[in-house]
């Protein structure tokens, strides 16, 4: 089956059925998010996966009571930094130095232009991160699709509750969008059989 | 070849042939991004397909001069919604009324859910659309290397310059990011066979 045919097969899933999805086609999915590519190649973010029943009953409570929470086999949740420091960057030039085998000295051009995008508030560097970290969120709604895996994308929860509960701040990170992945309960998800929704392409494109 | 190895395959192509990428392929990767998810399923965005000459003469200008805007097949640049009117949602009720065949009073309570997402100030609901699109840009990034097409995603551009080129502010968008399709020219792309650069599982994953 095609991209097109699991991404008309998948749907926002409401009610999961419980059954645990294969370590292999976690791993496969999380990879595809760890390959995903971000702005200067930065990722500013972190994937928390859950699978502890108390933490989701916290996290549950924290969103909205959405049986989603329970009932996945993995709740994925994506939190952003909330500012970019120096030595974030640092860190960063020395990985690319490291995998590409050069001196880090010769990335200051790239990092001059670097320092120039995250030279802003800490507000403006969240909102980049946070989109970052959306590029990710999509290849792997995407993965997930392609693994006949259910995914719910979920944005219904207090940042707050959700920082406090996995202790983001300590980590300069906050809470941006949620991912749990499962298998629909049909019988009971009554969105599970509803026609998706979408603009028309004359609608959502543009052609220039 | 699995979406992990496309994935591996593809990166950020700085340079590319004017090769141009066959129709099918274009509306593959379209409809991957209108079949994306998006909160409430609003898709509070649009996508710009540009081919025409002329105006990527004036992208290239408002975008730094790089070279894939000339050199691609085509530039894809995704606008989101600056704030979301009454009326928008108004139609996008009206939209799923009619999809899924039942009245629009049946939407009532998701109204009220979704009235209480966009209630904030438009800098509020820019910064929600624009997450959004990023979704669709993720899986348009991920549809792409699918299609054995490069995608080159590209924020370095200035967001008042497209927006005046593409007429995006009388229609309440704003330039959020731009992807690139195209081939790349190994010859003069000098990141065409550089290792990728990526955190490791153990620091992008927090499992618990």
């Amino acid at each position: 089956m095609s991209l097109i045919d699991k991404l008309n097969w998948r749907y926002a899933t409401k009610r999961m059925n419980g059954t645990k999805v294969p370590q292999e086609k976690v791993d496969r999915i999380l990879e595809a998010i760890r390959l995903a590519p971000t702005s200067f190649g930065l990722q500013g973010f972190k994937v928390i996966v859950i699978e502890d029943e108390a933490l989701r009953e916290q996290i549950f409570n924290g969103a909205c009571q959405q049986p989603q929470i329970k009932e996945a086999s993995h709740v994925l949740v994506f939190a952003a930094n909330k500012n970019v420091s120096q030595e974030q960057v640092d860190e960063y030039m020395q990985l690319i130095a490291t995998t590409r085998g050069i001196p880090v000295d010769a990335l200051a051009g790239f990092r001059a232009a670097f320092d120039g995008v995250v030279a802003g508030t800490a507000e403006q560097n969240f909102v980049w991160t946070a989109r970052q970290a959306y590029i990710a969120f999509g290849v792997g709604i995407a993965a997930a699709a392609l693994e006949d895996v259910d995914a719910t994308p979920m944005e219904g929860f207090s940042v707050e509750a959700l920082d406090k509960i996995l202790g983001l701040g300590e980590q300069n990170l906050s809470a941006v969008t949620i991912l749990t992945l499962g298998y629909r309960d049909e019988a009971n998800d009554q969105l599970a059989n509803a026609p998706k929704v979408r603009k028309s392409k004359e609608v959502l494109f543009q052609l220039n």
